[in-house]
């Protein structure tokens, strides 16, 4: 459940992405914007993203620096079999802790696989967690994600990090779900700069963002007002809706 | 042009993606692929890469950091009219420089807008940058990048962050293109990760990345060799490829 301790506490989380892959261009990324969206849902703001390669010391030094700063930190990459998932191993070394294979893990695999035998040396590796880790399960491939302290060591490939989120939702504390409206309009944002500051100014809470863009020849916006506070969104929305029609521009309500 | 001032020296690079809608899981990022693979192209890395929220203390405290720890620093976001456009303020403090109006940059935008009263006081926040700055193109929106000491600051939106690159190409000092080439095989990674290491560890210079997945309702995998070396890259392919058909598995050249 979510422990709604204080309206005000805000609970963050940090996303460190593991793997030369994506710094090389040849993978784009997807678990930035699907952590995002899980964390408001569970009241955990993400408030900082690092992307570092296959390299041990570049890797405990963002897990050091970001378990420090966050309520939370979770890493996706590097947890396969192969020699470049090191990501458990620079892990543990970045904690003081050893690496050992978690019984539960290897019987998780022993399952997965059929047998005992088919757990080969190589695939072992895939239950190596380091010491005084628990499982996150995964029903995709065998394989579990790992949690230690305050961070959470999930998949790379994002179906699989998706299938770990959904077995830890509603299982961290957090504070009230980040909710938004998006109001769009076919004009330009610098026509309507000063009322989007001026609407967020006078708002108890809400935060707004712009977002330009090019599409059928015309220039357009869509403004996202964000708040933990519902009521707070309707009166900024209200606000922002009957300035835009006093500038001469239609609000849509639902966006662009 | 590149300069090959040695093969040995590697630059290096950063991306600072700056915006609370990448972190919220609203706007999906395309900048840091499409950074890495023109990077590659400059014979440069990309080693790190940061996302943050619109807030000027992270952005100056990513930008320090960055900028230092590498050749190139890039930033995406933030340069727009509105008032959660505070990338231009907040590097400018990092650095402790002023922000001016760049002549250039303005009469760029009356270009734009066809005429100086067109350019309010909203718009001429797009012609602000750090005392000493120089201009990056940027033929879509009239808005320019900005380039000052080894950081390059440009937008969010992928297609105008696209054409800066661009106007940037081949003037950056950099090494030898890293190149790559894919093998392709229907099997499980964990049956062939020994052998990876194996061609890995006798080649020159090449690393092997291998990127599992699930397609057709059969396991798979990707094997990707990246070097600056393309004799190095051939040998290595062809004793991955040896290894593969011993082990009984077809390698497909070109991937899957």
């Amino acid at each position: 459940m979510n422990t709604h301790d204080s309206v005000d506490r805000i609970w963050t989380a940090a996303l460190l992405v593991i793997g030369d892959e994506i710094l090389s261009g040849r993978t784009q990324d997807r678990n930035i914007a699907q952590l995002g969206i899980w964390l408001n849902q569970q009241g955990i703001r993400l408030r900082e993203v690092r992307v570092v390669a296959d390299d041990a010391a570049q890797i405990g030094a963002a897990v050091n620096a970001l378990r420090a700063a966050h309520d939370y930190l979770f890493t996706t990459g590097g947890i396969g079999p192969t020699h470049d998932d090191i990501t458990v191993d620079a892990i543990a070394a970045a904690l003081g802790r050893d690496v050992v294979v978690h019984p539960r893990a290897r019987q998780m695999l022993e399952d997965f696989y059929g047998t005992p035998d088919a757990v080969t040396e190589t695939r072992l590796r895939m239950a190596r967690v380091p010491d005084g880790a628990e499982l996150i399960e995964n029903r995709v491939s065998g394989a579990p994600g790992i949690r230690i302290d305050n961070i959470f060591i999930m998949a790379g490939v994002p179906a699989i990090a998706g299938q770990m989120l959904e077995a830890l939702a509603g299982t961290l504390a957090g504070g009230a779900p980040l909710i938004s409206r998006t109001i769009g309009a076919w004009v330009a944002e610098s026509e309507v700069a000063e009322l989007l500051q001026w609407v967020e100014q006078t708002s108890r809470s809400s935060q707004i963002g712009s977002y330009p863009f090019f599409r059928e020849g015309r220039v357009g916006a869509n403004f996202v007002i964000r708040s933990v506070d519902p009521d707070d969104i309707e009166a900024s929305a209200s606000a922002l809706s009957a300035g835009l029609i006093a500038l001469g521009v239609d609000p849509k309500p639902d966006g662009i």
